[in-house]
This record gives structure tokens, sequence and C-alpha cells, in this order.
């Protein structure tokens, strides 16, 4: 029997996302998402994935980054609270100054560089439930083992490949659907058609998305909505699984809307975090008699 | 007999505001407010309150925060006065570099950290009028004794609980008119519907928000640019218990219009700081023919 | 017999301005300013002069200012050539580093502090065309002696009483010809209505503003308006009079617009900087076939 | 008989540019380019060149930059990796901190100051399609040898004369042809119609420009925007002179909507990288039909 396959249309996408919020609700029972990135070689990785967690509606939200780069990110994103961390002489994030308490979720990897092991075990060995991507990726690569919490990884086809080089690409559904298997975790294997795959076999495939979003950046930006959005979803005991297909669908739909507007060439991160705001209210009003 | 309640409506909550203004009228009459805020664990804070009190229309900023801050608000809010001040080896105001005076209204608070006792002590044992926020709360807590000048406090329910553990928040008006008697303070509870209580037990309650704004830095905007309102409010002699729930009223008007344009999601504090010129005025077109 | 006294029509102004272009131009012919200002304590200063510099269409643009904020000038400025200050321990600029060559104009006050006289002192002794505004006003002040080349004098009231103690500004008109006559340059009193007056006795008085400009910063984009302007009518053998009438009108009809768009109290110095090319586009396209 | 002279029209232009995208690509495959640019002199030319990449859709980008410059460049451009070079004493980069591989284009030149002579020396060596613009092309200057791969040369008429001395501009066309011939490379001579010549007398006039591009840092957006047209072209196997004309008319079309929309005084170079995707979108509706 094929396995489940899940349809991402608009109103299902909708449902999933965590609104309408309840009346009365404060900002910690919003999520609490702790990024982990940034180094001086990929400083802006770490301000694209705190974009697009501010984009997401996350309550409260913190970066760990070397402390050299706190005034950028300050910058960027003045509502983050900034968790300085002691740093390589390579400019790399060299351990967490604090313990792993008080977050609803971590999502690590942008632009550490693949020498922040020593970080990546940490979070990979705790409890809670983590996004890998990127540089995260690498450095878990070969993927051995399983951790206990809810585990989502984001590999693009490069990091696909150093981590699941056994499992072959030209067959994207079934290689995904073996590495959920294998990693326990959702794996959302990216391109031009996202493939999100559960350990259960079920699956997602996002249905649309542009050329314009191959550009450096547009996967940290995934990362940190993702991120932002599972933290709302994990504080709220919301579907995991749905989020993370809203994120990458959301994410998708905003790259359309930008190459719709103003071209295939003008997709840039920085305009994808500005305009998910801009998309994801035009889809609301477009639904509005279903979704209320 | 039940306590006066003001109905916060469009028109009475234009009518607060210090429009407008006389035509001949310098920058020094109206308002210089002292910001006191940032850390480098919070330096953000200091960012939107400061983009707050820039939107509040106040004639002068002056912004105090740790030294190494500077640049950052600069960037942010470039027609601030930066008043650099020593910081502890922590990154937090250790003290304040000149004395108090030539302000209209201090606000203090946003991003402190609980560490910065000595300028909190310092600004509340003035005669000025001031805003107490955020850490300058959780370290006047538990509330003890009064203070001579006019005094505002904005706690959240978290705040609140330090401050005033004594008073059951089940009850949340009657809390906070007791709140505004023992502290002989204009006391403002936020929330889904944000009390706004007298020493002489009048109340207002704002009648409505989004929940959209519960997320870190709403708040550090809403303390500058109430601070920013009172500046201007002392220097002129206007109603200053009617500027606050201006203030709080313009505030919730501007999240609930980005979560109409954006959805719940999108009401991130630097947004709202750009917006409230925008929803000011479309407010003001509205009313006009009353208005003028 | 009475003085002449100009109108300030929309024509008048757009004919005033140096547009049209010649269709073929290049960069130096269109000016060179520098501009000198800034501070540790008035950073921002330097920044708002530099955007109203930008808006004013200038060839090139040259900053002097204390070492320690060249960064953040580059942010806020990208196009602007950074000349970075040896600065005093008090951060102010102790020193100009080149010799003043090369620029068609220079604008110095804003930010500066009262400290900064030696720069203050080296730029009047010039024979280039030059703008004195904010801190170098205080520090010229009482004004003694003449200066041979054109010079541009943009006090506020407290600036003027410092300025010329002895000229009453209860009769504005008359203690701002008296001004220009002793100083031997265009002395622009700013107000509501600000004067513009000639040492021969010429007036323009400004026809309209809004007291939405009543706060700190707003001198700041006028000083980098005027002097941007200034250059390029230098370079182009242009009325400079009728510039610094231009540079006036079109500061305030911004002012206007934006006090008309979002009220009084959103017309802050930056947004400002952002409109001044809005309005000039909307009333070129006003007065069209006038212009052409 | 006379040289082939190319038509630069709307149609044309948009089918020289690297779009409609396959749908299935990644960024490795849309362009690596490498930016070497900045100084602390002139730290914005690398800003404008780095956002005129961005502008380009070039699939990654590479900044080299004397080091001081980093946290400036990640917060303009934040997908940027940075290369942070060592810098002299005066704040020019001093080397290049790693091999020249890996990248598909190199752009070099702007803000660099003329003492940045080992850097350009080292990269016209390399065997890489290159672009020298600005300080690449004093150093260069006068212009002796060739070099084996793709070059591009971009001087305006103080470039020129420095570079090619003999050739006399009052015979442009002529000029930039006999240059193209002697150094075997593209050159592009900027002014109001600016000229393309290739080696084999090939030639193209860009029809329309505005004398309000005649400001400091429009040749800066413009080197970026090649660089990241010519790394998408290698890339991709394009029409590499045909991608020189495309962007060389797509930066005039902006900025002429620019002066269209907000005066000639208006055409501000960072504001010029906003507003290339919103020509391109409406360029591409444009044609539409014809497009597809």
């Amino acid at each position: 029997t094929s396995p489940p396959m899940t349809r991402l249309t608009s109103r299902a996408m909708l449902r999933a996302l965590p609104i309408p919020r309840p009346p009365v609700i404060h900002k910690y029972q919003c999520g609490h998402l702790l990024l982990v990135c940034g180094s001086q070689t990929y400083p802006g990785a770490a301000v694209l994935a705190a974009l697009g967690a501010r984009a997401s509606g996350v309550g409260m939200l913190t970066i760990a980054v070397p402390e050299s780069l706190k005034n950028t990110i300050t910058l960027a994103v003045p509502e983050a609270v900034i968790l300085p961390c002691p740093e390589t002489d390579a400019g790399t994030i060299a351990a967490l100054p604090v313990a792993l308490t008080g977050y609803d979720f971590i999502a690590i990897g942008p632009g550490l560089t693949r020498s922040a092991q020593g970080i990546v075990q940490t979070v990979f060995s705790t409890n809670l439930p983590i996004l890998c991507d990127a540089d995260a990726l690498n450095i878990l690569a070969p993927w051995s083992g399983q951790r206990p919490g809810f585990t989502v990884l984001t590999p693009h086809e490069g990091e696909w490949q150093r981590l699941f080089p056994q499992l072959d690409l030209t067959q994207r559904v079934q290689a995904a659907q073996q590495a959920a298997q294998i990693a326990h975790a959702v794996v959302v294997l990216k391109g031009a058609r996202t493939i999100i795959a559960l350990p259960d076999g079920a699956l997602a495939v996002n249905p649309a998305s542009t050329p314009g979003l191959a550009r450096g950046g547009s996967g940290d930006v995934l990362t940190g909505l993702l991120g932002g959005l599972l933290a709302q979803g994990v504080k709220q005991n919301r579907d995991l699984t749905a989020l993370v297909q809203a994120g990458v669908w959301w994410h998708a739909q905003t790259g359309l809307w930008l190459a719709k507007q103003y071209g295939e060439l003008s997709v840039h991160p920085q305009q994808l975090t500005n305009d998910l705001a801009t998309v994801l209210g035009q889809l609301i009003q477009a639904v509005a008699p279903g979704k209320k």
C-alpha cells in the first residue's frame, strides 16, 4: 500500500498555523525559540534566521551567536535576546554559556561552520525538540544513531549527500522516507518540490515553488521560520508535523509572490523575510470565509 | 458606589493627544524625555523603547545606555542624544554619568536586567515624573513606600506577581485599583484588556487589542511611546492620565491594524513602531470633522 | 522704501532647484559637499545631515566625523566618502586630517558640541562658501567680524540669542535683516515662518510649515539639504540665495505633507529625509506644464 | 564597412537576462560571485556593490573586504559570505586570505583606493572571468598587456583618461572600439549614452539614461549588478556580452524610473539598488506576451 500523502492546500496550511490566537494569551505562551547560529565568516546567516523567526510570530526569541556578532543581530532584530557565546579564534561559537533550559524549541545550524562540533553535539544530546540545518547537518554527517526528542532535519541536496550517502537522490520520495525512518526524524528534503517525510512513512510534497529561491540565505530564513512556528506549536500542543508543512509552504508561497511581482532574480532572502507577512495577510483574506 | 470608569473612544483619545500643536512652538516646548534602558543581554529593548518614543512626537529624546550600545542606538534612532553610561562586567548600566536635570520625564526599565539596582533607585528617588517598566519593576519588587512625583507603573502579569504578590490577579480590576492606591501611582496592568487605574480609584479599560502583541518587545515600545507622550504632557501641562490612556489605546489600535493587514503572527514590535504613524494618520482622518 | 520681499511659490522654488540637469553631466559637475559634524554625544546629527545631503542630489558627499563614527555613517549613507578625524577624549573632532581643497561647499555644525572650536575656526577662515549651523553657531557666538566667502547661518531662536544677543527677536524680520548686514551672510532664522535675509536687505519668508518639525534633528536635515543644494549651485553657477530659499521651502513642504498623512506627532527627521523625494516628485508633477 | 551595432530594446535585454530559470535549479548553479572592494575611506562602495549584486539574483555572493568592514557589510547584505582580509594601516585590503577557487566571476575595484595594487594584480593574473572598475582601473592604468580570461572594464571618463590616455574621448565610439581591441576586453565607457564595445569591433549604445545617475555610488551599483549577472552567465553558459548590455540597460532604466517618480535629484544609489527589482518586475509584465 502506498503511504499517506498529504496535500498542502492553502486552507489546510492556514489551519495548521497557530492562528487565530486565543484572545487572552501572553508572550511566554507563544513559545520561546533558541536559535544557535552564525560565525564571523557567515554572520548574516544568523541575521536571516532571526528575521525568519520574527516572521513566525514566536513569543520569545533568543539567539546564541559568537559574541562579536551581538551588535549586528541587535540592529537587525531588536526584539531578540542576545546570548553572546565565547568564540574560537576562527570566529565560531566555542561553547554555549548557559544551560539549555527555558526554551521550547532549538533551531541550530545556519552559518556555524563545520568547526562548531561541540555545540551541535550539546544540542543534539538534549531531550528538547530541535531542528538541524546547514552546518549542523554537516557536522552530524554521516548520520548515525537517533535522539529521543522531536527532530527536524532540513537538508538541501548537497547536505543530503553527506548526511545520507547511502540513499539515492534520484529517487527523492523513497530516499526521504528512508531517511525519516533511519533518523527517526521529520526530514525536509529541500528543492523545487520540497518533500516532507515522517518516520512512519507519511509524506507531503510542497506543490509549488520558484527557482528564484535558489540563492544563499533562503534556507536560513526557512530555519528561523520553522523554528519559530515549532516553538509555538510545542508550547501550545499543536500538530508539529503540520507546522513543518505549513512553514515550508508559507516560505515557498512568499517566494512565488516575489517572483511574480519582481521577477525571479529579485527573490532575495531579506526581502523574503519582509514579505512573509504580506503574503500571509493575503492568504488569510483569500480564504477568510472558510477560515472562520 | 462603583468607581468612575472612563470609556476610551477614538474621539476622546485623539483629544487627549498633544495635537494639534500650536503653530508656533519649538522643540524644547515639545518635551524632553530621558529613557534609561538596555544592557548587553537585552540591547534591543533600548532600541524598541527609543523607536516608541520617536513615534510619540517628543521634542527631544535622550537615551542612557551602557556605552557599548551607543552605535547601535544611533543607527536605529539617529535623532536621539546618546548618554553613554559606564557599564558593569555583565554589560549593564553601572551608574548615570550626569545629574537628572533638564528632562521633563524619565522612563526606565526595558532591558536593564535585575542587576541595575543603583540607577533604578537613583531615578526612583528624584522628584521628576517617571514611568517604571520591566526590570525597573522587578528591582522595585515587592513594592514598598511611595515617591513624591507623578509615577506610572506598567507591569505585565509576571511582573505584577513580583511587585504586588498580595494582590490577587484573578480580580484584575480590583487588584489594579488597590495597587494604584498602595503605590500612589498610575498602574497600567497590561493584558488583553489593559487596565489603567489611578490612586483615587478611577479606572479605564482598553476596549480592544490583539493577541498578536503577545511577544517580546511589545512592552518596550509602549514604554517609549508613553514616555514620549508624557514628556510632552508635562511640558505642556496636559492631562497626564488621559495621555497614559491614549498611549495604551494607540499602541493597541496599531497592533489591531497590523493583525488585520498581515495576520496575528506578523505584529512584531519594530513593525509596530513604524505603523504607529500610519494608524494615527488614519484615525485622525476618520474623526476629522469632530476633531477640528 | 520697504526692502524687496520674495514670495516663495512652488513654481519659483522648483525653478531655483538645479533641475532639469543637462543630459550630459558627470558627478563632479554636480558639486562636492563636505559635511563636518557629529560627536560621540550627538552621533546621529551627522547621520541626519548626511541623509539630508543625500536627498539634495549632490554629486559627491564627504563627511568628516570623529573616527569612531565611521561605521555608523557608512551604514546610513553608503555613498558618502568618510573622512575619519582624530577625536578628543570627549569624542569630538580634534582636527581635520586633510586640507580643505576639492570641495565646492562646506556645511559645519550639527552635533559637534561646543568643544570643537578648532575646526570651526579652520573652516570659518577658508575662502570657501560655507554654511554654519548648531554648535558651529554656538562656537562663533557672539558674532564678530566677517569672512570673505559666501556664508549662510541657520540659527534657531536659542542659537540666535547667543549669536546676536543685541538683536531683539520680538522683531524677527528686522532682527534677521540686521544680522545679515552685520554678518555679511545669508541669515536663515528658523521657526514657524522661517525668515531668509540677505546682507542687502532683501527678504523672504517661508509661507507655511508645520509645528511637527519642532523636534530634535529637523535642523540637522536642513543643514545637509542646504549644503548639498549649495554645492551643486556653486559648481553650476546658480543663484545661491534662491537655492537657500528653495531648500527651506522643500524641507517645510515635506514636513507639511508628513503631518497631513500621519499627524503632527509623526514628522520625525529620518522620515523627513525619506520623503523629501516623495514630495519633490509630487510638486514637480503638479507644476509640470509650467516647468517644462 | 561599419561595425555591427546592437540595438538595446526591452525585449532583447529581457531575453539576455538569466530568466526564466529552469524550474529545478540550486544555488550553486546560479553562479558564485566574488566582490573585492572597499576600504576604510570608501567603505560604502563595498556596500553598494554588494547591494547591486544582490539585485542581480546571483546564487552565492562572497565579499572580500578589509576585516574592519565585516559588520557593516553583514548588516547591509546579510546573505553575503564575508571574506575578511588583512588590512594595511591605511585601511585597505593588504592581501586576499584564500586562493581564488570556487568562484565563477570576480568583480574588483569599488572603493579599494589606489594603494591596493597587490590584490588587483593577483586578480588580474588569474584565468577567471573578471570585471575591473574604479580603483582597479586606476591601478592598472595606463593599460599594458592582456589577460587570458574574459574581461570587462567599466571606466567613466576620468578613469578612461588615466587608462587609455592615447585614445581621444571626443570620439567616444571610436575610442571605445580601439580600447576594446587593445585590451582584448569588453569596454563599457560610462556616460549619458554608455558605450559597450567588444574586441571584434561590435558595439552597443545604451539608448536612454538620466543625469540623476551623475553621483557618487552609481557606478558601484553597476559593478555589483554586472558581476552578479556575469557569474550567473558563466555558470549557465549564457551570452556574456548580452548580459553586460542587459545590466547597463537595467541600471539605466531604473535610474530613469526613479527620476520620473521623484525627480532627478532623488536618484541616489541605495534607492537604485532597491528599485532594480521594481523596474524589472514592470518591464517583465510590460513585455509578458512576447517573453513567453
